[in-house]
């Protein structure tokens, strides 16, 4: 049995609202106390952590003075340097506060629009403080339950008058930052704007520094929607967008759970590791491996790093599965023979001679329809290597 | 590594509609032929499975003359007898034939539910006469599209005269067989009468001889509608109430796919695995182990049975990695710190001794609100025996 | 245009905790201020509710001493009877503190079952001061994450056991009582025992005093598994067991969201309110119409009120168009045609000699498939009784 | 009480394969018999639809020959000058032959993806003989069950490669014409690549010729991922890319329905048509209201035009519903009040000046997130509006 600890090469990183979650819920009271930013940083780096993330007011409240903000920040640098753990992301948090009961950047109220890009600035200036090179968004809020209350049309251009300012705002000011756009359909609005990682892509399309921005896809959100996580992870990366991700489980759609990697769907998890992974061959993901969830309302402390452990070691277990699959020789049969790559020469860029060709060739469809491609021995190879039943 | 070759013992059946299974969907025409039942008994034979299910027209085609369901039925038990496989569990097709449209036992057209009755009756002798004693009912017809057509109250008291009248034929008849009715949320109507699991128990008591009727619960059924179909069977274990099983898998709320048993759902599947076997100690379930499942669409005949030796394959490796888990000490040590049985003195049966007495206890709530429960690490702890990754 | 205010005779009720919801949500604070109770019985009199309802914590803190709880219940007494508005309901809030973060009646802890008991007995005493005779049991936190945690039949049997010890209680006190059990698939729990309609009227059945114990079946609930909330209701109206109902609005399988009544989902709030006033013919049902639901986060108090007064014109305006849709003579011509409930010889309860002559009937199958059930119209019909399109 | 008859300039259209639809399903056989294209023709002009769109195959059988197909068309474009029924939008079958059975375009296979592309090309010739302009891609195949039978990035590299191949054959061609892209979620294939509009949106971005590519969505398919259908479609237009639309109902995430337009989802379906009429001020949708729904299997002949009709009835009572929601005075008093679109001084585009009086501005976010926002009343309007129960 290999070892399955973390290595900093593997770049797991945690929230500090990840391991910080007091475990309150919309029926229940916390069931467990808050945790000292400082403290979580230590024990993260105790248990193999890479690094941490945060939301501004994770590590600053909403109403810290300048004095205590810079107290605060130096004091936690001190914590990261000395833990050897790095701040790769960081975030603003555009949800908490009722200024934002009705949306940040896509609000009616100018006055909430004007203080969500002040709040962004300082979260940016934070970041950087931190030695952050990619900042997340999550509109939470942006979203609607009485949809006739804004033209939806109206909430994608304010969402792009705030992005386009804040691409500004970074360049103005001579950082090297990333942005990456989190989608999830719902959950705290009955219906959220850009809801899924492909209305994502498609918007950062249409942003003045479309190139300064990719996705921070997250597998609670997409599986909310009942939607393939590794599918619109791979038309991140087939775009050059996937500049973060967001890895949790989900049991398919309903609340947010933001459960243990891993702990549910462990099928996609095994495809998605796989990709990010490069282990069929594809180019391999080289950004955080960032765990968005949260401990069972259950646990005490002893049950968060319990958890944050738990993610760590099932994401290797699956690796170390996917690396054995796709080196299992049966596997490489299957797919040599069913991934004909070989150029055919009707294929390929169109030319009108070409067409003309294809369109006189006879194909024999009931022949080629009748091939049986063997999928279901493949899939069970699969589920055997995921099971560690296949020696 | 252990075989996981089936035996009788696990009594693994499937039914002909599923290695039958031509691969005609709503958008596509069928890509394999249609399987003869004397070859599909005699390739089950093969591959190890214990039983064959049929529906009546699986067997004997809907305008058969009598002579020659005879001739098919005869040939069918000699196959059985020359191959070793039992025929457990038979049902009717009420779902196919156009004049099934609106429903059989629930249609509004009284000969349509006369019909269905005399259909249902013909099914049972040839169950009789194939020695199954399992008769499965699913209504796959019995809802609606345009709810005001039917008042769903009527609609369940039409099902019980159904069913009263057919337990009395069995009784009548002098037939040992017990019913097993199948509960599924939607498709091929927009709303199923009698929805889940759950709806169906319900059912059964307010029948006049609930004692001869138990459930056939569905993997992929419940999941549709999102629920533990972990939860459900062991509510119908719990009650004496399991009288069959479909296995197979599903990716949540969506068509009916009818996937390979443990191809989706992994987790689910180990856990109603171990509550099948009993390997936490419960009591275990003797009856059939079916899967309902079929091979994709992408695959010909040698697909087919790939797919079948799947299904047994899965189950056994998930029956070892059940028994792995339950026999791990640090598993039982978590249990047994958690699930403190010892009889509390005020619980039990009511006395209104130990009521008042129980009143005017004080308990120090928050002191055992803040005790951690370990379900992480016990999750964890299952999550790497069903990846095979604890040794 | 007729009037759509509320009467009494309308049974109009709403919970403490729904006009009174501060607005909080997983993602973000409060965003009004908490009512009164004496406060929102007032104002509920004023918009002409008939009812409030309450879980014990509404109306009494869980730390109250014994005088301030009675100082309390007096003045709420005096408030309600003040402005005219009757307690029909009342429940127990065992979700809320962390004690209960792993169950009450089914916890693993038998302090923290014998603590839930103590705090229903005391619940029902406070019901039965306040003239509430229908008692609900929402158990939010009876369910798993770790589903190894529990043998979900032990579940079932610690929510048996806590069930006849309180109708025992019920009965030691000479008390008049209905027991209303409410089902919910999952949140706040990754799945809850007993998770709907279904399997809660099944659950009653097993019951020592199940005579005394009804259900409370949630619009939202049933929607987030995808079920049909018509069917299910229709189930516990036809077994006798619809005990109380829980009137809201849910966009289908995601959180629980509690939406206005009528917000969402307006077919089949019309075809349940149909079922429940009986305008199609079937018996009404005489209860509470409970409005279990909250205003937006985005609302201050006068929206708060602009919600309640919503819930209730929206079920009269559908009301109204139920009566017009039964009373339409299209409407009825085409149920009647449908509808055939002509006493066929054949049907009807067993006799060896109709099942033999039933079994000797031919049918022309293909005849009968061939009538179009005019189904379409009749929805269409509906649809435009719906929208006040047909005059 | 209006009209609400259909008009040409209300350009409804209905496929051939909705109206021709037989009442085949997963589990049972056609209840009507097909109907001749050019008998559908006819009818479709006699109920007052605009147009009629197909794929290749439900005009000419597959393996017509040429003679056949000029026979074929010639007749059906008579129909069509004969009923005044034009031919807006045409497509390909690419799912329903086995040889389809893993994807047309993103089949493993070559001879498979150079076939669809052949196929293609004939479809787009027939569409310009028909006088169509608008040519829609559903995908249907373009799948998973096994998902390590192909590297999703390549799926998507194969699609892109498709379409670039057909527009440069339709610039080559000398034809106008516009692509129309149809996502769906999921069914046939247990995954569908680019599974929603946004992700479709988003590929298009992708492509050679953009411009001549926009997307086709449908109801239904967005609402089997739960999602809200009016923010996709709002996405797509303010991209400029709504190039066609497919109108039908669906009950959330469950099979494909298909079900008529404005069964259910009536909210919805009245903030689409509003969205796509422009009646609260934004750029009206010019293209084709296409219907892709169909008659319930209970239906015959005469239900099938039921169902066509209703569709269009109820389109045109929403179009009422939603210019008198807008044009109601109390309606646009909310909406004046909370959408306040006065430009603050400290938004729109980005500079250094701006952006540092912007950080040093002071919010009052407290009063702020005090204001009411009337959206519960805003929204019971809409519904009572929606209900016909505003005068």
């Amino acid at each position: 049995m290999p070892s399955f600890d973390p290595t900093p090469a593997d770049q797991f990183s945690f929230g500090l609202w990840t391991v910080g979650n007091v475990g309150r819920d919309p029926f229940g009271d916390p069931t467990r106390p808050a945790l000292n930013p400082d403290d979580s940083v230590r024990k993260l780096g105790e248990i193999g952590a890479w690094g941490v993330n945060l939301h501004d007011n994770d590590l600053v409240p909403f109403d810290a003075s300048a004095g205590e903000r810079d107290r605060i920040v130096t004091s936690f640098q001190k914590a990261c340097a000395d833990n050897g753990v790095v701040v790769p992301m960081c975030t603003t948090n555009l949800f908490g506060h009722p200024v934002f009961k009705d949306g940040a950047y896509t609000s009616n109220d100018p006055k909430v629009r004007a203080f969500a890009l002040q709040k962004t600035m300082a979260g940016i200036d934070l970041a950087v403080e931190l030695g952050a090179e990619i900042y997340v968004f999550w509109g939470g809020r942006e979203g609607t339950e009485a949809d006739a209350c804004r033209d939806p049309q109206v909430a994608i251009q304010r969402m792009r008058e705030a992005m386009n300012y804040l691409t500004s705002y970074v360049k103005d000011q001579g950082y090297t930052m990333t942005f990456a756009l989190e989608a999830k359909p719902n959950e705290p609005r009955s219906d959220i704007y850009l809801s899924t990682t492909g209305h994502m892509l498609h918007f950062i399309t249409t942003l003045d520094d479309a190139d300064m921005v990719g996705v921070n896809p997250e597998v609670a959100h997409e599986n909310m929607a009942g939607l393939s996580f590794v599918h619109g992870v791979a038309q991140a990366m087939e775009a050059g967008k996937l500049a973060h991700i967001d890895l949790n489980a989900q049991k398919g759609p309903r609340y947010d759970q933001d459960l243990r990697f891993g702990s549910e769907g462990l099928k996609e998890a095994f495809l998605l590791v796989r990709l990010l992974e490069g282990t069929a061959g594809n180019a391999r993901y080289t950004g955080p491996r960032h765990f968005d969830a949260h401990a069972y309302r259950t646990e005490d402390q002893a049950g968060v790093w319990d958890f944050a452990r738990g993610c760590m070691r099932t994401y290797k277990i699956l690796q170390a599965r996917a690396q054995a699959f796709d080196a299992d020789p049966e596997v490489k049969a299957i797919l040599a023979e069913q991934s004909c790559e070989t150029a055919d020469p009707l294929l390929g860029s169109y030319t009108s001679e070409k067409a003309a060709e294809l369109s006189a060739t006879s194909f024999d469809v009931d022949g080629i329809a009748k091939r049986g491609l063997r999928y279901e021995h493949l899939d069970q190879l699969m589920i055997e290597h995921l099971l560690g039943a296949r020696s």
